[in-house]
């Protein structure tokens, strides 16, 4: 099994490295045959928004195929401006199984045209940017639409990822993989959704998303 | 502010990056002036469990003091055998105000000495092990003890960070942090802690941990 991992300039690094290590340590955990490809434009290393600077495994243009994709969010204004990511998506979503994103990994797939009238979701502070580019959006935290599972604000990659296990592997897998990663979420506040935080902490991450741009 | 994420081979990406994004995004979602290190043995790519291939930003012999230091987890028996990183470790620890550890990178603060007798926690299969190199265990997910913070298993590293976030800048600021990353998680299952998971998924996490050694 073929794991495609998206990189570009400004990726956010959990939004790609949830989903990785959930999905890529199914040769450990369950035995299984997983070839991880971290796939972007050149093989030079990308650089995060924060600074982590990974290598690519492969290009777009050497990997034709795989069957599960994941396109991490981030700052996507390069992506979208270069094409290349958009592109290579349309060339190797008929050939994926699965074709995932997290946070705003979404509006490249939108970009992409995968998501024309599609329900989908994006971190809370990019919904109307993925209205924008025509799916329809759900404010769920994981959303399956066919072979497309869109994920909500950088953290939902993990539960986006524990949900593609079980749908490819099993319940007993997922619940597997979940002990490995100790994934028993304790955050110190009940402040991680936008319906739930107080109204001057939306209003200050709102502020620094707009400092961003 | 200078940030120090530790990298040697076989590191898991999950236990350096939940770290990583949260307090590595204080510089735009509280306008901090943080730097952030990715410090090795050498300039050389290091590549994590997965594979994912990080470029160090500098190395053991040029960073001789770090405001916070996070250690991560993974396959530690190269790095304990290399010596480096717990060498490091005795070194930089008396510049640091924090110094923390994930999942099994607390094995590598007891072997730089700065666990014994002390609480400190570990990923949930690797308890024996770390209470063999001094430390008193403890099973609660995040151990604060003095400037020493231990996280449990991978994914126990953003809780981990978001304490400390609370410590250094307040309780606003772990709730706009929670929000930035949209931490509002919802494991699919109950098993991500090796008291409510079945025993049978138990069991076969710790053969695929032992298939390991």
């Amino acid at each position: 099994m073929d794991l495609a991992f998206v990189l570009y300039p400004e990726f956010t690094a959990l939004d790609l490295v949830g989903p990785l290590d959930v999905l890529g340590h199914q040769g450990l955990v369950g035995q299984e045959e997983v070839r991880v490809h971290f796939v972007a434009a050149t093989r030079e290393p990308v650089r995060s928004d924060v600074g982590l600077t990974v290598t690519p495994s492969t290009t777009f243009d050497e990997l034709a195929r795989a069957d599960v994709v994941v396109v991490p969010g981030g700052d996507v204004r390069q992506a979208l401006a270069g094409g290349q990511v958009s592109a290579w998506l349309r060339e190797v979503h008929p050939t994926a199984t699965w074709t995932t994103s997290v946070c705003t990994g979404s509006i490249l797939l939108a970009d992409a045209g995968l998501l024309a009238g599609r329900p989908a979701t994006t971190h809370w502070a990019f919904r109307d940017a993925l209205a924008q580019r025509g799916a329809v959006i759900s404010t769920d935290r994981v959303v399956r639409d066919g072979k497309v599972i869109t994920a909500a604000g950088v953290s939902a990659g993990i539960d986006m990822a524990l949900t593609l296990v079980e749908l490819i592997w099993g319940e007993r897998r997922a619940q597997a993989t979940q002990l490995f990663i100790e994934y028993d979420p304790q955050p110190p506040h009940d402040a991680g959704a936008v319906e739930k935080a107080p109204a001057e902490v939306v209003d200050g991450v709102l502020a620094a998303l707009g400092r961003m741009a």
